[in-house]
């Protein structure tokens, strides 16, 4: 080179850090953690499904303090055996029909496995090109899947982003919305900004006006009703917007739901969107349960109008078979939201970020660090085929069929909302339980009589959840609408097959045998 | 069972879904991707570090929409070989020096993958209870590990969170504050409220600011000098506050950082805190990337004056051996979190949640669903155990000091900002570039002159850093600070040894040398 500035010559230098990433360890431990879990996989209905430990109990068994020295993988395996799956409600297996089920897949985890693998932090471009693209690629094939039209599609003028949770992504678009609508009234007006959602909307959406410092007072939870399942009506939206506007309120959010969490009650988009747009304010579709099925044409009318709205999400990890997380969210207006989300520091510019010719995702969520979660959506995609992952939402929904069709065919109980996906809402109803626990029989001729009917059924439906998830043999959860305490079962845990619907159906019908006959 | 109504008795039903989790497939698969990974890592340095791929690189090797048809995981991992793999930026090299290193390793991975082969959602106690009370343990470990106070641990009085990352952290404590504030002085003087970090905080408080509905304008970076190693000076601090608060504003949140992603300069966190202290504001610490050095007693003096903050983090995810995502947060006041994070609903309620026996951590963060991410932490803590996991903390700073030895031993270099932890910045001097680019010999004798010769000198420095990174041999990046770029060589990657780090001195002086040559 002939610098005359001295030039390090390399010595013989020795590392004195044992390799936390040595390649053959790695193989030698990844390969018994698979065998681990394949076991729990192949051991799963041996375990209680509802974790049947007591609050505190892990503390108890741990040691007070992290270890000094190192400890060996066999030693933390049979202690995870031994504590920590007890502890685990286990979310994976056949006998899970609680909240809504996270649908794990071979592919999911390998795609989350490879993420790890590969452990890139895809805050921008240049940080992991692969990263960034896959997502668009994935985000427009999924798209293209739900029939999303191409203002939502990076092929055309939008495009879409992978969030952790439909929480972040009500966020992202709620504070894009406000600042949208702050620009044209002013900041001094954010007090007066309305935003709504029904009486059945997700509560992630008020916890996200909370953190993005809206009113809580300025919340509309429209009331819906059962005799019309649950459905937020555009004349009641209509109704409730035009006082907000009278009394000098701005509204400037709807998030209207596919799928609600209660009994899965489907929003009209169409005519809810008619609504948000003569008021310019901004519409987010939340269908994170029930999105994915509108992959099958036979559920596309769910979301029929979905052009009209200014962004729509759904959860993979929810029933698409990703694990959790990854949140599927497509905007008509990109720019929206990376007004509101950019950010911008001299450690983080470069040459792909300044060109514009890049998408830099940071700007585009909440955090700025991300993982590689398009790579288990991709891995998903490729690995079933869109024929396939169709066909085994098909089967969710027949075994819920399955289900509804033994519910009915017991007339103690009632389904209480029409099914429209995987889920089946039931009960035992009133006029099956004949007696008060003293053994009085109930008069149920006037109203206050149906009242403390309707009362002792949900205590009654309440103790046979309780008593079905003590079993351990199966785990539902419940919900309340218009004072009715129902029964959620949800279909949807990957390894559930028919004989799993048909033991959890034994399971209730003989709890509630069995509780009739001590009335 | 006398039960007079219709039982099912079971059939030979089928199921009509291929399993998409059967264990000898799920062992087969897991098997290979281990395997895949494994020799990803083994292969490792044939890849240019620095992803060297065009924008729009990816859509165009890939079809235009999803597979209908399932594909084998041997086709999909060729694929990732060939079309993935050289759009991947390797933060796993051994020469990735650039932004802050994410240093994985197998004990971090095994968790990970453990937590994705159970793919629980730990949004409350009863949905998981192991992942909860997993998280409490590894938390108090941790924080006892760092020397934290009993009023931030479970065993204490307050207790520990895992976050996605240090953004979210940020955004949490910055709104709990915010509401604490508030209910102090007023909703309606939410534009009021002012924010405070250097300019060195991380972008990450600005955006969190903006999220949580504060104004731009309210946010103070107050300036730091090179002269002072661009600390945060309690002086510059309360000068500040005093004029707001004659103005009529209302001081409420400092972020101070152990460690700015800039130079790695550290905020003086006992004298800050007792400025905030005389104005009842929240200070939060963000020691994201130094935070984990502070379990070795020599680097504790760091984050003296803990005891006085409202809340601390740091993100393991960064430089504690666990991937991605894991930013640790600590608070003395769990209730001011909750208080403004909580979110309830019918469907969400059990006994558990109902009895305060239990912590649910969705109240502690900003989403509902959250990942068993303690999994990995503890399994980091227990495969090295303290001692070794200071002494790889430690094996970096020395390899740190061992670059910064030889930028020093170069008088062409100097070593910009005094080296706290395992980051040199470093530059090429102004005295050492001789000419202007047209050959004229710059006159360095007056201040015009000397800002000119800055200016080339950034300019020289650029270009250095961006024909480094070209060659695909290593990965830095930059900042500017007082108007000097400046080169980041940040030692962190688990792999990187000594020669790597010689290595990457070798291909800078021999850069430079080149560069020298044709001017």
């Amino acid at each position: 080179m002939g610098s005359l500035y001295p030039h390090y010559e390399e010595e013989n230098y020795s590392s004195n850090t044992a390799n936390l990433l040595n390649p053959e360890e790695f193989r030698r431990q990844g390969h018994m953690i698979i065998d681990f879990i394949a076991d729990y996989y192949q051991n799963m209905e041996k375990y209680p499904v509802l974790s049947q430990v007591q609050p505190g109990y892990l503390a108890k068994l741990l040691p007070k303090s992290a270890p000094n020295i190192p400890e060996p993988i066999e030693t933390i395996l049979h202690d995870i055996q031994q504590y920590i799956i007890p502890g685990i409600t286990h979310w994976q297996s056949p006998n899970y029909f609680a909240y809504f089920p996270s649908s794990g897949s071979i592919a999911g985890f390998l795609g989350e496995v490879l993420s790890t693998g590969f452990n890139v932090v895809g805050f921008n471009w240049i940080s992991s090109p692969a990263a960034t693209e896959l997502e668009f690629v994935t985000m427009d094939w999924l798209g293209q899947m739900l029939g999303l039209p191409q203002s939502f599609l990076f092929s055309g003028t939008g495009g879409g982003v992978i969030q952790g949770t439909t929480c972040e992504a009500i966020l992202c678009t709620l504070v894009a919305a406000r600042d949208q609508m702050l620009a044209k009234v002013g900041r001094e007006n954010m007090g007066k900004l309305v935003f709504y959602g029904s009486d059945q909307t997700h509560c992630a959406l008020l916890k996200a006006a909370k953190v993005a410092g809206l009113e809580c007072k300025n919340f509309r939870a429209i009331k819906t009703m059962r005799s019309t399942a649950f459905q937020l009506s555009a004349e009641s939206l209509r109704t409730t917007i035009r006082l907000d506007v009278e009394a000098g309120l701005i509204p400037a959010f709807l998030c209207a739901t596919i799928g609600t969490t209660s009994t899965t009650a489907v929003d009209p988009i169409r005519s809810l969107s008619e609504v948000t747009k003569e008021y310019g304010m901004w519409i987010h579709v939340d269908a994170a349960y029930a999105g994915s099925a509108c992959i099958c044409p036979e559920y596309r009318h769910f979301i029929d109008g979905v052009e009209n709205v200014n962004s729509f999400s759904f959860n993979a990890h929810k029933w698409f078979f990703t694990t959790l997380d990854c949140c599927c969210l497509w905007v008509k207006d990109p720019g929206a939201l990376t007004k509101s989300l950019s950010s911008s520091a001299e450690y983080l510019k470069n040459n792909a970020s300044d060109s514009k010719q890049v998408v830099d995702y940071k700007d585009w969520q909440i955090t700025l660090s991300r993982r590689f979660r398009s790579m288990k959506l991709w891995l998903v995609l490729r690995s079933y085929g869109v024929e396939n992952l169709r066909n085994f939402l098909r089967s969710h929904v027949k075994m819920a069929k399955r289900f509804q069709q033994l519910v009915e065919s017991d007339n103690r109980f009632e389904v209480v909302v029409p099914r429209n996906f995987a889920m089946v809402c039931f009960r035992v109803l009133p006029t099956s339980l004949k007696k008060e626990p003293n053994g009085c029989k109930i008069e149920s001729g006037n109203i206050e009589a149906k009242l403390i009917d309707q009362e002792y059924a949900n205590d009654f439906n309440r103790n046979l959840l309780e008593t079905v998830n003590a079993s351990g043999k199966v785990f539902m959860t419940h919900t309340i609408v218009e004072g009715v305490y129902v029964i959620r079962f949800a279909v949807g845990a990957t390894l559930t097959e028919d004989k799993h619907v048909i033991k959890a159906w034994k399971v209730v019908q003989e709890t509630v045998d069995g509780m009739l006959a001590t009335i």
